[in-house]
């Protein structure tokens, strides 16, 4: 993969869902990001920033993507300052116009999360990004600082593209992605309103390279239909293929890859966003257990090695965004068979790998745009050691 | 304005309060900010720490001023250390001095904000400075941290400090400062609580640059009164002027700059220091209740257009330090009408923007006093870009 | 000290207890140390990494180390990660060597506090460098990451290496703590459940070094058997001296130095763990009723200047952990007068001072093994100034 022969014009500051995205946009994510990562196991550092800020907002708990922000920020010399909104003056009142200048003086980037509720996550970073250009255009800020979604309620871009460069390294090559079949399940979980935006980037990234994708899920656990649609139309578009199945076993047949992961369904998601509006938590309490109550109607849905003997020789590759819930280690039964996760413990760690590399990628391409080639060859050629002495 | 000029003989290791500081000190304080923020502008990194430590300590809640702190310790080459009194084995009995010698081994500067209690956050700052001292001076550390107030309940200097920078930029230097009108003005709001220190810090800073300097509050919601008499006394020494006045809209006729901000008065915050110390929390109670009460009579002291038009040419700059409470917005009625702080949103933020600059002034001049100067120097001379490729 | 003649070889990637290294490992620990604070007070920065993270893991409270830690990391050029196990995905069911590995994908070193719960503390430890042995094997990481233990249930090695460290400057030299009389005492406190990984430290690393150390507490107040165990064993083997007793003046008779402080015995520590797996909350306050019961009967255990006098000419050395009980100060009654506590303050403060070095020496010989006196070298040579311009 090589970042020369794409067209990088209007990748702008923003990396917010892959879908704003141009498919020579996302190439060049993937490539920035799969250099980075050569470089770092021979030692070099792509260290471009003195001095600066990355600001992280987590509205929502997090392990993985939160390290790999700060991991991704530090690799390049920024800083991370956390916004603890409980302990900052941020009150209902406070706009998101002021927190977000307030917050960019010497910022290069916001990373955000906030995927709890459908129709608001996505729109806060929206806000945040137009907050952002005001102060700018102001001259308030003396840079624009990139806005990354860390996840919201309708992509987790970062995953995603985790997720297709994993795919590239383990198949050998982007164009080997085009025609293989990788099927996206819903799985059995006894846990309660797992966001949708991991299945729903899949589907819409994946789609777009050429890939035969499956979306398998037990009736009703459907997602944002208009992202159902787009990974539709894009399939077309790309010469790849999407359909949808309401089977678990069928959708394994012959998969090249598979992709097993609870999610609580688009109609569950939208009743909970009007309930936590409202604030009703009589209702929310009662939707709760209606949830698990119809998850636990479809606990069949766990990945076996039966199951696994169903895929293309029997050996498609298993993927997760992890924490996986395994039966007998994380839960009693859950999305996955523990012989399942151990034979592909190492690939599902390497797939997770990936994520500080995508976001430094993004950081790079957000800030320097068409610029990124030369400094990425900059960067190469000035060989700073990680270890500096 | 330029630092080679002024004598910074004595500047200390600490900045605790403006009225510690000579007319020099703080004419380089705003000096070396600006010139920080014209580099910074340029693309160019003052960087002057290697490594170091920036320890901050909050006992209050900040969005803005910690965020300033950070964005100016990184500036510099400094990681922050936050200290968070819950999670550390301090409890009542560990004493200020071991503390602060066991967080200064490698600290370049601690950053305080503890504004609550009257007659308490000064006093904390004085004994950090003095465990420092000790510290320093007994082969405990090998350099002496530098104390850095960021809101204590007599000053904000790194607020006040901002604001003025901010005013130099708009009317066009220091001079031009000179009897220019500043009504720092009381304002309704429906909160309790909020410290003097910000306009404290305003009138005992501005009235020693010549400023003819009005301070308006309802009757009884009088400040610090040894503050209010030095505001008076420096106004007589730098040619400018000081008066209290008792009515907002007499006070806002021809002002240049007009700051109408709400506080809790002396006499409450007194009363409420005492009924803390004594943990009666009936009576706290009961005085929030009165002071709210008694602040509702004064709803009318909002800044309106209209008063607006009272001021100089009705053009008169409205200044807050943010967050302020807007009509309508974050609250029902609150400091400001919607109308007024829209018109002067892109003000308040960049008077905000000016706090990283101050923060950075601040720590150069604690640590390297007379040498200061010839650091920038070498500091432009250098050239070192925050885009290290 | 020099490290030019000590085998560094199998000097691995993990700091657990001193009793897992080599002698010459200790000295190397010890020396590289030295050097470090040698060129920190000359101006000189040892920074060797260009970019990295340094993954702290804090189970209980900590000030002192928790500060050491993250000025050691950014010393040498690392940017301090805290993984708060509250606000992270991490359940009951994510596996350690799940979390680990994505913890440190950038990561050169894993810092860890866990000394609550005897039996749990070490092995923790364990677990997580063999979770990053793994990965790294297992190509999941690039580097592996050092797994430093910031005080387990067994050792709190950073402590023990800066008291010796701190014995060594103050004796003039590693041979002359040779026969030194080193008294490790146990002293009353009115709180409970102090951690033993102090005294077992203590005893355990001094003890190899040819001292002459004794171990004092009351009845029944003994430290983890095989430790105790150990110090003999280590005592016989170094020409040093090892002895049990159970009465502190005489313990203090011709000490050298004198170590008093509190700790709950291993008999109360096992209970207690028991009692915490089963969550019998009822019976765990009786244990801790009857515990501080227990220690009131011994609240003669205090260390006084009267008891001073009867060390070698009235003259040992006082040292502590810090923070101590001091009687009249931080409780009504506890470990040590304030006039004793008062005349060593310099002492222990510069006791304390001695961690951030060792741990940063630590990680450079976990990360570097063999290659690091090179390094040091190179370090010495190239002259880097803490401050920048």
């Amino acid at each position: 993969m090589t970042v020369s022969n794409l067209n990088l014009s209007s990748y702008d500051h923003d990396f917010l869902r892959t879908w704003d995205k141009s498919v020579d946009h996302l190439k060049a994510t993937l490539a920035v990001a799969q250099t980075l990562r050569d470089l770092h196991k021979q030692g070099i550092s792509p260290k471009v920033f003195n001095t600066g800020i990355a600001v992280s907002i987590f509205r929502d708990k997090s392990t993985r993507t939160k390290y790999s922000y700060a991991a991704a920020a530090n690799l390049l010399g920024l800083e991370i300052e956390d916004l603890d909104e409980k302990k900052s003056q941020i009150t209902h009142g406070e706009t998101i116009m002021e927190t977000v200048n307030m917050l960019s003086f010497l910022t290069r980037t916001i990373g955000i999360r906030d995927d709890i509720f459908l129709g608001v996550g996505h729109q806060y970073m929206v806000e945040v990004a137009s907050a952002a250009d005001w102060g700018y255009k102001n001259s308030v800020l003396n840079q624009r600082p990139s806005v990354i979604n860390l996840q919201c309620d309708e992509d987790h871009p970062t995953q995603s593209l985790s997720d297709m460069l994993h795919l590239v390294n383990y198949f050998g090559g982007i164009e080997k992605l085009r025609d293989k079949k990788l099927t996206m399940s819903w799985a059995y979980s006894p846990s309660y309103g797992k966001p949708m935006s991991v299945p729903q980037g899949v589907i819409a990234l994946m789609t777009r390279f050429g890939m035969n994708v499956t979306l398998a899920y037990p009736k009703g656990y459907n997602l944002i239909p208009e992202i159902e649609a787009y990974a539709g139309r894009e399939a077309k578009k790309s010469g790849g293929a999407f359909r949808i199945m309401n089977n678990m076993e069928e959708a394994f047949d012959g998969a090249d890859i598979v992709y097993p992961k609870s999610w609580a369904s688009y109609g569950v998601m939208k009743k909970r966003t009007e309930l936590l509006k409202k604030k009703d938590d009589k209702e929310l309490l009662a939707l709760e257990k209606e949830a698990l109550a119809q998850n636990a109607k479809y606990s069949s849905w766990t990945c076996t090695q039966h199951l696994m003997r169903r895929t293309k020789h029997g050996k498609a590759l298993y993927m997760h965004c992890l924490p996986a819930d395994i039966s007998g280690v994380s839960c009693k039964q859950g999305e996955v068979e523990a012989s399942v996760f151990d034979a592909f413990k190492k690939e599902t760690y390497a797939q997770a790998g990936y994520k500080p590399f995508i976001i430094a990628a993004m950081i790079l391409l957000t800030q320097f745009g068409e610029k990124t080639p030369e400094i990425l060859s900059r960067i190469a050629k000035r060989k700073l050691p990680l270890v500096a002495v």
